[in-house]
């Protein structure tokens, strides 16, 4: 720390910083590194990237409207280039902390001089962070701008991918057990039946729509604000500027980014953030209600309900011997609880703006960035290390369907709901049948109707298909 | 309470149960509201509406596909419509708790039995609560039903106008204000000048993008389970009846639902309940923001920023005589906090189903029931009695614009960022305008920049317009 | 409506207001009526009781320190009391909605007015609602004030109690159950045997820890901002008020209320309010837990773990005949997850504060309030209706216990985990028991372990037991 | 990855898995890095220390207790020292990701490996990661344990410290400002005088009870359930295990753990750590008040409040030169959002517990053990680098007190509520002085009051005080 080779001085409009000699970047990085000692952890690396396409597709766009002299404008766009194509190499040239200023400008500059030192070595006269990197822009409009590209990038390559892989193996399961009779349950309680492939048709149907409401929210995530500099007015920016940037910016991202229709809702709000945050929190609700359906149908393997095995992956307890348990069900779980406190946060961060500027960006963007991460890696691990190696236990699931007492239900039609209420509660006190049942109350001696029509009305699959209109 | 007189029995699969003589209800409801002795607070009534509309269709249905006698359906239509119209009149006769079984059985049955007692009155033979009323149905189809007709009514009757009320009521003001300049702040600190109209124009896009997020949620809201009863499987339903069921549900409440896709999703998910809910809270996020800045802007009339004067609307102060407050921003400020709490509600209780039923959906129901009253009601008494009473103070508003260090920004372009900078803190350490600075500094002199340039970068309204491409 | 004989004119510092004859109310009460149409709901009757119980103490302790005549002070108290005893009867006096002005001054002069009215009819002379019956207040630190004690209140009285009414009866099932045998479950699989009482133990513990985390939480939810009037300064107190209305407070309301140690904080902040919904958030977490281990235990009565028998209380299903729900402990449920949106509600409207005032207290009383009420109900209808009358399936449980294959555990000290692993899944592979596993794998014919050992160590109960030290 | 050198061949009891040559894990830790690819962030370094803390004593009570060779159990404990001491070296090595399975075993089974693997180095002989290091153990009491020993060591050595620096720095800013006298504000409007130091002195407390939370909750977080191993029964511990180990480890540790009242409680509920993450939401709910008064107050420098300079750490604008943002309150207010979300999550996750174990531990540890750090790191740096720096403005904060219309209150006691409401008005209207107003308006003239009288009144240092009983 001591040893003055080790370190270069580099100024700013505060004056003179001490900068590792080996950082890319120079005195508003260090002093934000020295000001918020606070997580540790920088922003994702997806919004680093997002930042530097930002920069590039500024520079393209000031060097056509003549802010820049395009010598210049070559050597921040290289430079970018290099960033954008090898994020992870640059890791320590972005040690800002997550929890910095709210509107990430330290990151901002971070950005503006890493570009400014490298577009600086390619072009041999010096780049300005400001006057060049971060010509015709603010923090304000390119920060909000760089986790809307991120986010939607990490929507629509990652997580509708991988939902959309996960209600493929849904699916999949759904015709292979189309077939299967269970025993259905409402209020845990034993129901009429269903078939184990309409509970995980189900399932698939709950992802597809997931994936809608990611479809549906990405039109306002990918409103982005930049343009409007300052405070939202485009101060500072020549004319045109906003609308060019943007278009360099789809072609360079390849995203269906727009303008925003009103540059002041854009700049001082992030509720499209919370928007989409949102529809991940229903995503997490469904795979929680799908994570526990699979761990109760798995349970046992002698004392729970065993109607599915769940494919063994690692030895489940440290203590009881040849025990195995639901693991990934159990990850995705923790997963759905971390979306669920993310989206807390997004949601309060978004509260909290004021005029023209929403200062806690950094935080909403780490955590909706965290969250399309999370869920997509692990909606991945479920379909290939869970769903696709799940076992049916048929017989089981077949018997328990058959000794449900509300298979008793098709003959409300026939007797009406009050005789069949007793006699399903006859075949649970005495422990038979439904259809011993019956027998054993009369309803057939006594011609409530036949042996033919109970055994009709007992057909346990038919009871799990919609009659057909003719 | 001990007056015989004053009792009937009544019996269901159960047993013998004492009624209130005068009760619409029966055994079953009775049985609920000593189960449940809770909250002391019921449905909401837009839901037992609701609840009566789809009783009324599934006796059409029922007709019309063969499974009702024809003078029995009629009677469950007309009992059913003095329900729907006289909602109010029916309190007493809907005594169940919200906190009740999780299904909403006990209000399904409620309503049957309901009916039955109005029907059979009518009819003068016995109407029975299960076996007429109930034909077809399950309280596990009806009653999520329920909830998301009474919630997409809400939303397309209620909140949607509310809001295009208020935008109505901004984007006025927007254009009132369109030429007042102001002082922009970005993290609460002087920023270059906006205009007061584009402020309140974010403000009502805000608002727009509130509705379009309403918008996007409904079809998901509008798809219902019903014709699934019991699992999903629509056991113990004719041929054709779902598609029936809901084309009459169509006609009967005029709003656009649509039979589930997939009615297992459907039966045992709330997902879409959660989703609008999501919609809901960024409205809630959205108006938080708005309402703080009005109350900031009104500030004062001393001590604060002063911009705005919001209407008087009551004495503020038991204490401070003369004091005047922002009440209804207020008010929708806690809206807000209540609407974020009922989203918290609705999540967990969403991810809480398991198999074939989810068993919160009385407390989902109700808290987004609640949700969309207190936004539409409390966005038009903020449109009402804030908004369109709004006055700008015109002079003390462009006069904090220029004292606004940061309108140094245009000088950026003709003496760069560092130069700038430090006119801005000299200005400010001096107690000088941005212009005098310069001059101060020598700029001028020197020749860095003329005049002209000068007193044409410092135009305040210029700053807030963005630059027109030729 | 429009009859005027219907009205009276009353006037407040801003003019003259139109009131219902009847009201006792005035002015300022009639306006935050018109001013706030949006909940159609009012402040729980324990704050409108707890606010009449602070402007007795007061008026006597203004009597008292010579600020009030004794005689108007002598009226105030007795109309106060009136409020007091016969609360629900002046319902329609205290019209003012929950979402009103954030201070609660709407309510705070609500109170003051039909105070006035009362005791001016009382004294036969004019008693004004300001200078008389909010003499020495200040509706920012009466209306806190009275949140907090209608919250410590029922705290006290009402959720201490039903707290450990059900932990008394989950401790009277731990001691019934101390023997009853059955297969614990871990990640939801069989693993070791606890007994049934010791579930029920554990149960009751987190009652008790409940019990405690409010007892913990209770010392700043008594601490009160009474005396700090407008700012928290004491403007308009005389000497020794605070100390004086806190002591007389104490009497009246017999509960352990302190004076705020610093008036500032008292004043500008509900931490208190949020701490304790924390509280009662932690309790609501464990409610879910023990809700849905009950649901499963009871789950079946044929397709499920059908360890306990669930008390019926009503016809579980419209459609399926005979089938019985945990009603109660899903009412429990639904209970949980409203406490945890009104914690949500309450943290977010109590980080809303901004110097010398927070502007959303009527909005976190009430939701405490609520929260308080549902537990209290509820947790007494668990334990009357679900606790008290459960039966457990011993012969089951039992059966269940056994089966389990990780009762080979104990073989572990014998025969190595490694082992002890192979004859778990030999068992399962097989659906032979563990005993018979161990000896076809022929670890007894090896002479790893004797039969003797074998037996003592597969001892169900004996695994349910720590071993003691001699 | 494909050089056969680079990896070794491990067994467990689902038979052979690849490890790197290079490490310390073996075949349980080797597939959990295979099975949940998810984060790619594992344990908090606090953890992985707490759990050899565990093994250590475990090792050391085996020892004791007869049930482990003291030559191994030496061997175990040394190897956890270096473990221990070196925490940060061992990084790579305990590479298991958080969103594992619920219980930790992965993580426990990665202790044990890695233990087993060095100790074994150390004794020359094989020691075995179940046999020998989790001995008298399951993942079921260690790894929770190791969650609230980390937690609890992190909350008495980290927060309370660091929130004690903040607290003595805002006291020493309410001694300093004692005496400055500025507008209190309620409803963001103009009220009574305050003094800078009494605002100051409010926060401390804020502070002061914030470290009294978590002291409150710290007992509940002390209880471990070590000893209870699988179930909470203990199976498979010698007679006396549970009371010594936990006496070996709070020697260890240094920290006041207890044993479990009751271990089946202990075991299966997390509901302490709920607890605990319940008062850091409150110390966030402060933090955020607190952060949100000081960017007010130094909100300007020339278009807002202005009462105070905040520091400047760095330029905190990429295009308005010369501007500085609060930046330090900023981080804070996100590291508070971050903190209400982590609370969400851990309440989420606390409810998902079923029968003997809660299976969302990893999540909540982590989010519980970040939010500490968060809050650790960030206060300490809101007291250095914003507290201790802060300067007042006394001259603007002593003129805008006396601007407010406010302090005509102590008028109330001379002339009535009426009248001094009349003289606020007056004053705001004409723009004129409240001591101007009341002359203006003849009250004087009138002898209403005298001018001393007048002048006493409207003394703004005595209107911040309270009166003092003689």
């Amino acid at each position: 720390m001591d040893n003055a080779a080790d370190y270069r001085i580099e100024h700013d409009t505060m004056g003179e910083v001490r900068v590792p000699a080996s950082a890319l970047y120079r005195a508003q990085t260090q002093r934000a590194v020295e000001n918020f000692p606070i997580s540790g952890a920088g922003l994702e690396p997806q919004q680093i990237q997002a930042l530097a396409r930002i920069k590039k597709a500024a520079a393209q766009a000031n060097a056509q409207l003549g802010v820049l002299d395009p010598a210049i404008a070559k050597a921040i766009e290289d430079a970018a280039d290099e960033v954008i194509s090898g994020v992870h190499g640059y890791t320590e040239h972005f040690p800002v902390d997550v929890y910095q200023t709210g509107s990430g400008t330290s990151s901002n500059m971070n950005m503006n001089e890493v570009l400014a030192t490298i577009a600086t070595g390619k072009l041999g006269s010096a780049v300005h962070p400001n006057d060049h990197v971060n010509a015709s822009q603010s923090s304000n409009d390119v920060f909000p701008t760089s986790v809307h590209i991120a986010v939607t990038a990490a929507l629509i390559d990652e997580l509708i991918p991988s939902l959309d892989h996960l209600a493929v193996a849904l699916e999949a399961k759904a015709v292979e057990w189309a077939g299967v009779v269970k025993a259905g349950r409402t209020h845990l309680m034993d129901a009429t039946p269903v078939t184990l492939g309409q509970e995980f048709g189900g399932y698939a149907r709950q992802i597809r729509l997931g994936i809608e409401r990611v479809r549906t929210a990405l039109p306002r995530v990918a409103e982005v604000p930049l343009g409007g500099t300052a405070v939202g007015t485009g101060i500072n920016t020549p004319a045109g500027f906003p609308q060019l940037v943007i278009s360099l910016l789809q072609a360079e991202t390849e995203l269906p980014v727009t303008e925003a229709a009103d540059h002041f809702e854009a700049q001082a709000n992030r509720d499209g953030l919370v928007d989409a945050s949102g529809a991940l929190r229903t995503i997490a609700v469904s795979l929680t209600k799908i994570s526990n359906d699979l761990r109760w149908m798995g349970s046992g393997p002698n004392t729970g309900l065993g109607e599915l095995r769940i494919p063994d992956l690692q030895p489940g307890s440290s203590i009881m011997p040849g025990k195995v348990n639901p693991v990934v069900p159990e990850a995705v779980l923790m997963v759905c609880a971390r979306v669920i406190g993310n989206d807390a946060t997004i949601a309060w961060a978004g509260a909290s703006g004021a005029f023209e500027l929403n200062v806690q960006i950094p935080v909403m963007g780490t955590a909706l960035l965290e969250s399309i991460r999370l869920l997509s890696n692990s909606v991945r691990v479920l379909a290939d290390k869970t769903i696709d190696g799940l076992e049916a236990d048929v017989e089981r699931a077949t018997a328990l369907a058959g000794m449900s007492p509300s298979i008793v239900t098709p003959l409300n039609k026939l007797i009406g709901y009050e005789a069949a209420a007793k006699i399903a509660k006859h075949s649970v006190a005495k422990g038979i049948t439904v259809r011993e049942a019956v027998i054993d109350l009369g309803y057939v001696e006594r011609g409530d109707l036949t042996v033919e029509q109970l055994d009709t009305a007992l057909d346990l699959l038919s009871m799990t298909r919609p009659p057909q209109a003719k």
